[in-house]
């Protein structure tokens, strides 16, 4: 916008100056200025503006553009035009002083500072995001893509993107899986409201068992799964709290299985008959860290069979482990009785927000159907760069760089405890992104609350405990050495050290 | 893995060929290979397998990596392993023949081949998503992204987009707001979710009016919006049957309100005392394709003013608009009583899965809590890449390329009716991305049926219409014109030419 239009513009009325600059053609300057000055009151509701030929005149552009800004504004409401009594400012045009955009109210909480040291468990270290591999795998999978990439998407995820998981699932996890059992979703969380809906949606809510007839008869057998539905889900005792919220919200009661050295307990499972399934981390239970043990996972699955009930398998981290190749998949002895959950938040990044489920046959059609007719979660765009950065090996050469970095920081943490703190043992570190440290009993809250005093933000045993849980409650910390950048790992283990109860 | 590998494998037992072949050092190769032995049923349960020195022997391999492939196959369950009686094929580890992987089952039905031509509203042209610039911006944003992008996010979105959509919506959409009054979501149909939730959890969910005392009574003004809480909903008599579906299973009843030239006609609004909200879609109202008239603007925010009621404005298509400037959003004249939606569906592609809600100040935190604790849905990576074609103007670009574009499209579409049926007259032709055709009294079916007969997919207005309209229902055809490519345009408007009713 030329100068010069600047200072035409205050010669609309001795009270009025018109800011005609930004953007824009001469019609759009003129509407975003006449807009402004309604708004902000410096035209006051009921003034009447002068004719269009005269504001053009003034202004020195053409009459049509000053007739449209006009009928712009007329037609969004700034300006009324009637016979006789020429363009005036609307009546309403200018709102009552209470909603005028106010800025966020200041009850509402500042966010808190971020602590000075975080060994919160949860998130892998977000240094380490492959920005290169990622960005060279979007440029093949942009240039590759066929246009109907970029129409409305199927509801269960590129065929690309299914096609690599299966590979890859199969290869690094033993999970067994053609591209066809796959359904895309934008996380654990997702996977488990697909499952379970919120409010009675998903495909494995329905009545609960105390509507029914008999509650504790069996279900006919020819209803495939029917136990699963309305029934109460086994959980572990130590969990995330999150999801066991979303499975509140969706109606769908949890019953705490108690864990011990072989993971969960699933012996107790037989002990309830109207249990529909169990939601297990088979290959580092979270938090506690261990794997489930060879015999209870053969347990679990002739459990499921004997029932007809479903295993929900928690893989959340399960390309990280330590000792020896990763334990693979308890879906791997019987697909069609397990639903197998995967996403790359800790593979990769959360913010990618791209997960997995691979579905028994019988329950794809449900799980699709709770999805939508489209697309309506997941970018097909990052759906096709993952499916690239899979098929061209960046992905597992990823995981295998973090693996490295990860055990070392394990390593870090082990000799830190050893030379400061010999009494604590950390357990659960064969595997994963967080250890759990024993600590002397009745300890945990006041080393917590030691740490907060450090700086130190960390998770005691308690804040997992499912709140109906009967097994003892050991005191004990869960440490993530996955989050704190590089170069402040190691001050972070310092006021972890100083934290813990002497021994 | 050496071939001579492959040769050795085949020494461990006369009836059992492994396939040592395949990615991987020899430990991962050997368990894959026992593995898929078990899991085929060639090495069957029970079968005692050569103790770990003897196979490493036979295999020339070291007797650690027999050892370990044996532990994991334990670990997973696939072997069993007991003093005395050596290693063995678990019982389980071969599941009844129903249970291994089945092929989709051929029940399912196929999906359907797809039409011809396709002239069905709701999609830009997929072929014309601008690649290059947004692999441009992908590569700046990622490049200088901040590491905690991507750790666990922000629920309100990336604050780069929101300062980018508050810049980008003030501009070119007359919306007034500041970034902190945007909350990012994945598309319009998520956006209603948060604001109803299903099941009761929305932030504008509550009681159902019959279960309050006096269901006609105002609640007490002193609090905001109370009115708006539980109580139907107002909604045009023509719209996306998606979205009305989306409310009803959230439980909240819609109310149609009439349309006539000028638009929704809101002074319907008035006759009923406990409508809590009206959805509109003031720009180009869908699918009949007129802006709502300046009058009834300011009239449906009187309306909400006086009973502290909420307008939600549907901002589908805003962008394109061909006559002149585009009609600004409602939200400008009262930023308190409007929530106005809008995504980058229609402007880039469905498949980007971004959209945003503007939000009254008093309604943030409660669709923050129904988004979650983290960033659950939306991609961090391509947020930050839309923030950067915003903020570089390439997305004002492919707008105003697509603008020109899809004007094209219309007036081949108006010349083709002015030559070919001349009594059928296309109307809401000023904006968006499809037109309404009025068809003689009775001929919306048949029309339809004939287009089907040409492979032409379309859909009519009766498609759209709310099932308690009491407003008259004229017969006509939704004609969407961005949706086929280019060089299939012609033939498509030639095949809509053939199966309009004779004049």
């Amino acid at each position: 916008m030329a100068e010069s239009w600047v200072n035409l513009a205050e010669r609309i009325g001795s009270d009025l100056h018109l800011e005609l600059s930004g953007a824009g053609g001469r019609r759009a300057v003129l509407i975003r200025a006449l807009r402004d000055a309604v708004r902000e009151g410096r035209l006051a509701p009921g003034t009447r503006l002068p004719p269009y030929r005269s504001l053009a005149a003034d202004l020195g552009i053409a009459r049509n553009t000053a007739a449209d800004a006009y009928a712009e504004l007329v037609a969004e409401g700034w300006l009324t035009a009637r016979q006789g009594s020429g363009t005036r400012v609307a009546d309403r045009a200018a709102p009552p002083a209470r909603t005028r955009v106010p800025k966020r109210a200041p009850t509402r909480p500042a966010k808190p500072a971020p602590p000075a040291y975080d060994l919160r468990q949860g998130q892998p270290d977000a240094a380490s995001f492959p920005r290169t591999a990622w960005l060279a795998a979007a440029r093949r999978a942009l240039n590759s893509a066929p246009n109907e990439a970029f129409g409305p998407g199927d509801p269960q995820g590129r065929v690309e993107l299914r096609r690599a998981l299966a590979g890859y699932l199969g290869r690094a996890r033993g999970v067994r899986t053609d591209p066809e059992r796959i359904v895309v979703c934008s996380g654990f969380a997702h996977a488990l409201r697909l499952l379970f809906g919120s409010g009675g949606g998903g495909v494995l809510s329905g009545p609960s068992p105390s509507s029914r007839p008999s509650p504790s008869s069996r279900p006919s057998p020819s209803s495939r799964h029917r136990s699963s539905k309305g029934y109460p889900l086994a959980v572990e005792s130590y969990g995330l709290g999150f999801h066991r919220s979303i499975l509140a919200t969706a109606g769908v009661r949890t019953v705490p299985l108690g864990l011990d050295e072989k993971g969960a307990r699933v012996e107790e499972l037989t002990d309830s008959q109207h249990i529909g399934g169990v939601l297990l981390t088979p290959a580092h239970q979270f938090p506690t860290g261990g794997p489930l043990h060879p015999a209870r996972r053969a347990a679990v699955i002739d459990w499921a069979r004997t029932r007809d009930a479903l295993v929900l398998e928690d893989d959340y981290d399960g390309e990280f482990r330590y000792d020896r190749e990763p334990v693979g998949a308890v879906q791997g002895l019987d697909p069609e009785h397990v639903v197998y959950m995967g996403s790359v938040s800790k593979s990769l990044s959360p913010g990618v927000r791209i997960g997995w489920l691979v579905l028994p046959e019988h329950l794809i059609d449900g799980v699709l159907a709770a999805k939508g007719e489209r697309e309506a979660w997941v970018s097909v765009i990052d759906q096709l760069t993952l499916a690239d950065l899979i098929d061209s090996g960046h992905y597992d050469r990823h995981i295998r760089r973090m693996r490295q970095r990860y055990r070392h920081r394990r390593d870090q943490l082990v000799a830190a405890l050893a030379t400061h703190a010999p009494h604590i043992s950390p357990t659960g570190v064969a595997a994963g992104l967080h250890a759990v440290l024993r600590l002397p009993p009745g300890t945990e809250q006041s080393t917590a609350k030691a740490a907060a005093w450090q700086g130190l933000a960390l998770e005691g045993l308690a804040d997992f405990r499912h709140p109906e849980a009967t097994m003892p409650a050991p005191d004990g910390l869960v440490v993530g050495y996955s989050t704190p950048p590089e170069h402040a790992y190691g001050a972070a283990l310092e006021a972890l050290c100083r934290a813990l109860p002497p021994g």
